[in-house]
């Protein structure tokens, strides 16, 4: 938990935004697998988390503007759940170390949403995206679930990513915690990536080390040599010699706080020519968005330099032709690219996704771009010092997609399909940095990049 | 998946309970960790698995009695969906592996209930875990959501029990497969409980192997110096020489069968005297109740023996006085033992506990027993030839409980409270092994038993 000061001084940020009105957060209940008490891991809700840190099924906060109190609803463990449980703190225990003394049974709750409801009062509440949550607030709102998301406040939805973008000291301190456990995960995938391994062990155990780090993975662990399948969780294949194996992982901290980092590495511990060649486009991308990221910069911009660089590097290897600026202006790098350079990362991977990505992605400035590809683009708006992002540049040879556009002839003119086809069993790439964005440029987080050239994962590969 | 008999049979079984009505089986979606595209680790319905056999997000089936038809609905993916998932098999082609050919979109599912409704015919379903099953049979049947859990099917949860309790050739082979996975987590954690060692480097280390091992953890993993803690989750503690630790873990096949082991190892490899003396009565209680499980008698009476070893070893060590078999009458074993002997295991590792854990462990003839310690035992009914289930003895010194039974004098003509005190600290010893009852008696699972007594534990932690 971060210290009392920080959370006052957040909720006093928030307020601030508010003349009137109840502000209602809900934490998350535990998430049961296949009966209610077999649960999954269980995960605070991250806004929850950053107004008020208490990292505890069960719990609800109420900020009231006008009377200028915030309160914690929760029940206490009883003497039977000790038994079970150990010796547990008291609510309003841990409610003191975030700077809140005002401690109520649950059940109180809706009394207070109640009363403000026949008062006439605002009740401003984020979008849920757990049924549970749902159904909490169509019991104390009384609007039937189906309709519970129209009603949630644009307001508190603005504010809270006005506070969340911007990274505090202590978030960024965290944030690299998780960067240094994603390290550990990413050099343990390549050390294992022996031909005849299951993707699944590999998966499975560097899983392990995230859960060893304190917190759990950030999202689940992508790892295929079928890395142009973008968001593949099957990890069902026996490693062949010779194919390119992606890993996209990442870890949380104790505090919830994400990595995300993705390396492609070559089964066997030796990269091809050829795969070498595709790999270092892949990387110069990823560089080159390093390189320019800053304040006052659009990543929007920063996603179509990238692009540009891979249209360069394909067209110098004769898998697309005519002007480099042109192609990308006609999307035409999306058969290879098909998805976004990044997005912000934080308290979540995607952070705030659950906010609305074009809440947090985009404003009255920038907007997002509707063509096959850079529509997928998550983050579009102007930098600003204290984002954390990723940088995940790509090139994918994906069949179904390439026989879909060379059938409709899309992009012909910058595309040599016949070229193409060499590579239709290659794979894909895609090599993925976190970048904090600071006053003058950005820097890269965690202890030490993650072997990156091809030169580097071959050591680690053969050490 | 199993032959797609075994799934007809299945259906043929339940079938042949019914005369009329509808039976509805809803499959689970994907659960949400911090918003929604962020999910955890996919776990279908245990239920729908059972008849069913599909392990996707998204789907519902339909049994019509009167019309003898089975239907599944969902909705297929789209080319997008393929981008990213890469190439998915339609569902047609799915349920064909499960002896369905009528497969219909899932938003035919509302119109089919609703003219079963129009029609006053009786629709049964299981009581839902999870809140989205909740607001999907709410929408479905025009429920509250409040009151969905009164309209579920006491005939169905009976008939779906009566089915799943006897275990087939093939689950048994699969839950097998499971034990064989927890055999790998338990040998991997006794080798890693070094003393510096942090509790959440090995929880870790083993869920990745579960994960490795084709499925996930069957239950969250419980591993702890503080063993006397039943249901610990927290791992935070740094292993210290000399105390116990206490691993209770199980994986579950690829299938979603489970396995459920504890072992108690000391830390830093080698067993005190006091300790060994502890150790080697729940040993026996575990040895005993496994010697005489067999088809007829009651679980009920072997977790009661199972209490009496408990008793008797406790008398010979002074912790206990007085007559054992009315010491247990008075249920003062419970101070040290005070939870249940075992529960059933199968597709959940609390087998059908979302059932109701009294219509899957009790019946006409064997109710539960309303007395502390034994009131927690999950399953007390005679048992059957197929029944597979837990025998998990303990004793453990809860400072907590200890202090409430010595200041209300509880059972004092049976505990030597004075004694007990030289044990405050001591933690506690679970030693639990999965079992299948068999025609004549009963059979350990697994292909061979994890490490056990105090020489074997010794010497695997020491090699």
């Amino acid at each position: 938990m971060f210290s009392q000061e920080t959370y006052i001084t957040r909720r006093e940020k928030l307020r601030k935004k508010f003349k009137t009105g109840i502000l209602l957060f809900l934490g998350n209940t535990e998430a049961p697998m296949n009966y209610p008490s077999n649960t999954y891991k269980y995960r605070q809700d991250s806004n929850f988390l950053y107004f008020f840190g208490l990292d505890h099924p069960g719990l609800a906060a109420v900020m009231d503007i006008e009377a200028g109190t915030d309160c914690i609803y929760g029940d206490d463990y009883t003497l039977d759940d000790i038994i079970w449980m150990g010796p547990q703190p008291t609510i309003t225990d841990m409610a003191k170390n975030i700077g809140v003394v005002s401690v109520h049974p649950l059940k109180e709750l809706a009394t207070t949403i109640n009363s403000a409801l026949k008062h006439g009062r605002k009740i401003h509440f984020l979008p849920p995206y757990r049924a549970n949550s749902i159904l909490q607030l169509s019991n104390l709102m009384g609007i039937h679930p189906n309709f519970i998301k129209s009603y949630t406040s644009e307001k508190l939805i603005k504010a809270t990513i006005s506070l969340r973008s911007i990274k505090e000291e202590c978030e960024i301190a965290e944030i690299e915690k998780a960067c240094n456990v994603g390290y550990q995960m990413h050099v343990a995938s390549m050390k294992m990536a022996k031909p005849g391994v299951f993707e699944r062990e590999i998966a499975g155990h560097i899983e392990g080390i995230a859960l060893g780090g304190g917190g759990m993975v950030s999202f689940p662990v992508i790892l295929s040599q079928h890395g142009e399948t973008l968001h593949n969780h099957n990890h069902a294949d026996k490693l062949e010699a010779g194919r390119l194996m992606v890993t996209d992982a990442g870890a949380e901290s104790e505090m919830h706080y994400a990595s995300d980092f993705t390396r492609t590495i070559p089964v066997g511990g030796k990269f091809s020519k050829k795969q070498k060649e595709i790999y270092d486009i892949v990387l110069a991308a990823n560089n080159r968005a390093i390189e320019i990221a800053k304040p006052g910069i659009t990543y929007q911009s920063v996603h179509l330099e990238s692009a540009r660089v891979i249209t360069q590097g394909l067209k110098d290897l004769g898998l697309m032709k005519g002007d480099v600026d042109e192609a990308v202006r006609n999307g035409a790098h999306a058969m290879f690219f098909p998805h976004g350079l990044g997005h912000m990362m934080g308290l979540d991977v995607h952070d705030m996704e659950d906010l609305g990505e074009n809440y947090v992605g985009y404003d009255d400035e920038v907007s997002r771009i509707d063509q096959f590809g850079t529509a997928y683009l998550r983050l579009g708006r102007r930098l600003e010092p204290g984002f954390v992002l990723t940088v995940e540049p790509g090139i994918y040879f994906i069949p179904a997609l390439i026989d879909q556009w060379k059938s409709e002839k899309i992009n012909a003119s910058f595309i040599n399909y016949d070229k193409v086809e060499e590579y239709r069993d290659f794979g894909g790439i895609r090599i993925e940095d976190d970048l904090l964005i600071t006053d003058k440029g950005a820097r890269l987080l965690g202890k030490k990049r993650i072997p990156v050239t091809t030169e580097e994962i071959e050591e680690v590969m053969n050490s």
